[in-house]
């Protein structure tokens, strides 16, 4: 039999207990803001019909980016490379019962077929927050809002980051009465906005006239205009006085009385998703070694109408773990984290049968004891608690058993304590609410 | 555009705030039992190369029942239909840097390809609970206490299950020395006792006769005998004095010590996977209406060394969402769930500036707040709390930001308190309390 590689299938990540702690440590970030704003947890299967993205997810991502494949049965399926299109079906399929407006969040793993590279993996795992159901701009609101709660709770500033947004119907109206294009042409503008930062201005200039062709004369100075404007009150006034600009402006409103700093308007945010259908928004990242976006969402009031129901209206967006990870490194603000485990017991002597009944009392009280039965040497157990990154050590000797007081060791401070058995429960009991 | 079909892939499910409630009750559980007794979690990706499968994992999982397709890149991949072997290849990545007994869990999906029927989905999700590097008898006991203790947990009582348990060096020694079986006959006759349960006992001996072959004469009384015996006592002497029989006695010591209850000794249990090589255990629902197997495991200590490291030992067991389910419904224990969040505030009349700024001093108490952006007329959004599940509902109108005392209701009993924000934030402090 030849050996089997022990690499993990490329672009996918083994998630150690070291490392699962700091995704813990990002989940609990994400779940808890979700559910302080009512929302509530779901979850949908890994696998969909292809179908579910070949809609409206843009070519890209459902013809050269899916893990789609055909089943023993014949149907082409994908392993989801997006929750948007799930949810929206689940929300359809439920059109009926469910209470609106409806909010909704999950954890889930994704898969896109993409070359691995700095905060992007084939497998990844991202946060969806959705509210279905609210036609009103207090729905962009609080998700925008919750996009930056979640940014301060991992303890940055808000010049650390900042909110892009912008609209699409802004920027249908910014291609079709503004520039003049047609539909075609306005999918190349859009295409070529989005990928501005990443080319030079010359290669901008060069590619937006081959797409305005005859009308290259009249609107090469006129998307000039529109990207010299920092602000909406810059903008040229054809476009300030429309009613998508308005419309922005009362999301402004509603943000800064949340008190939402790190808000910019950018006219050139486009979102790669083709269902997007009013604001679209992203958080950048400000540190210079890791300018870029790092989550973004929007309005997509047409998706859910796809799956036979009547359309309904959502708002969502989707952090993601990698990018996330990325963004907590580059602004020093991964925590220290700990073992989930309290205690280790370790066994000195002929005390085994004491050694399991203690390790079930603690446990009996919460107290998460991971016991010894190896039987190895006392220094190798203690490497082995500073590699596990156990806070605490016990040993338990038959002098301990005799006397009912036990010697625990708190690695970090390496310091022992004589205790009690309701002692030690008491200690964990009031760290615990202390780390809380 | 053709409407899309609002159903899930055909045997896997949405899980709705409703069903995702109880899933999570059940990782609850399982979190609790693994991260008490000190394990630690871990993930692995959700595709890997087949091959990991068609190595040890059995030829029906490998070769008929995975999701495995070709990747853009030509690789063979497959969609994890079980979580043994990924565990073993990344022990067998990091062998060194690990310390030993390694105790990890992880709670995760996996897909299967098998007709949909009760119990069983193509898409599932398990625990998997294991311990790598202890040879000794300790780490089967600990896996299987901790199986106890996760059944205990949902308040099954003793007689609710049986754990029944073997060994597959006894079941060898059984084929080889006692009945005096080749390999191919052994193979054969091991499937045919794992059939034994879902076969008449006229197809049984038809089918073992054949096995038998010129050997049935002698084979089939013996054979009688095996299956007579109720307990290791009962059992053929030659087999009752096997060094494998001894190691089970020991176990039977450790788990009657730490007070395991339901324990049978079964010499017909087989368990499917090929990676076994000792003891192997299965937990039974002794339910007459759900009489099946739970879940179950053993110790493999021959799967991480085909990861070109030396040997690791291994024992493990997983418990699936699905049969989890099904064992809590068919034993009445599955509790009644609440929504997670706490208050829905319902604003009354002009209230809306002040409605937000409550809700965000709500939520930075922790207190987990839907709020009430709808302008919904009051009926309306009642009915909603009550499909939501949402406990409290908090009506803010103009009254109540003059006086500071807000009108609290409990849905659940009916009733209504006048309080003020601190009181309201003690009473979910003490509730929390009390929920724990």
């Amino acid at each position: 039999m030849t050996t089997l590689s022990s690499l993990p299938y490329k672009g996918t990540r083994d998630f150690y207990p070291e490392e699962k702690r700091t995704q813990n440590y990002i989940f609990s970030i994400w779940r808890k803001i979700a559910e302080v704003y009512g929302y509530e947890e779901y979850g949908a299967p890994i696998l969909e019909p292809l179908e579910i993205y070949t809609a409206k997810s843009g070519q890209e991502l459902a013809n050269e980016q899916t893990y789609s494949f055909l089943d023993r049965g014949g149907r082409t399926v994908a392993i989801r490379p997006e929750m948007t299109p799930s949810i929206s079906r689940m929300v359809a399929a439920r059109r009926q019962e469910l209470a609106y407006p409806a909010r909704l969040y999950s954890i889930a793993n994704f898969m896109r077929y993409e070359r691995p590279q700095r905060g992007r993996e084939r497998e990844f795992w991202q946060l969806n927050i959705d509210i279905f159901g609210d036609d009103s701009v207090s729905a962009e609101a609080e998700i925008i809002k919750m996009s930056d709660d979640i940014m301060k709770a991992t303890g940055a500033k808000p010049e650390d980051y900042v909110i892009k947004i912008n609209n699409r119907k802004l920027i249908n109206f910014m291609m079709a009465q503004y520039l003049g294009l047609d539909a075609v042409q306005a999918q190349f503008m859009i295409k070529l906005l989005d990928r501005k930062e990443k080319i030079s201005q010359q290669d901008f200039i060069d590619q937006a006239t081959e797409v305005f062709g005859d009308l290259a004369e009249v609107g090469l100075p006129k998307i000039q205009a529109l990207l010299n404007a920092t602000s909406m009150a810059e903008l040229p006034s054809e476009i300030r006085d429309s009613a998508a600009v308005s419309e922005v402006q009362e999301l402004f409103t509603f943000l800064e009385r949340a008190e939402v700093k790190s808000l910019v308007f950018d006219i050139t945010l486009m979102r790669g998703f083709d269902y997007y259908t009013g604001m679209v928004f992203e958080v950048f990242d400000t540190n210079p070694d890791n300018n870029r976006a790092l989550f973004g969402g929007g309005r997509y009031d047409g998706l859910v109408g796809l799956f036979g129901s009547e359309p309904i209206s959502a708002v969502g967006v989707a952090p993601g773990g990698t990018t996330f990870l990325n963004f907590l490194e580059s602004h020093n603000l991964v925590p220290k984290l700990i073992s989930t485990t309290d205690i280790y017991l370790s066994v000195l002597g002929d005390t085994v049968r004491e050694a399991n009944k203690l390790a079930n009392d603690f446990r009996s009280k919460n107290i998460n004891v991971e016991l010894d039965i190896s039987g190895r040497k006392l220094d190798r157990q203690i490497k082995n608690v500073l590699k596990k990154k156990i806070p605490y050590i016990l040993f338990l000797g038959e002098d301990e058993v005799k006397s009912g007081k036990y010697t625990l060791k708190n690695v970090a401070k390496s310091e022992e304590y004589k205790l009690k058995f309701d002692e030690i429960v008491e200690l964990f009991a009031a760290r615990r609410k202390g780390v809380k």
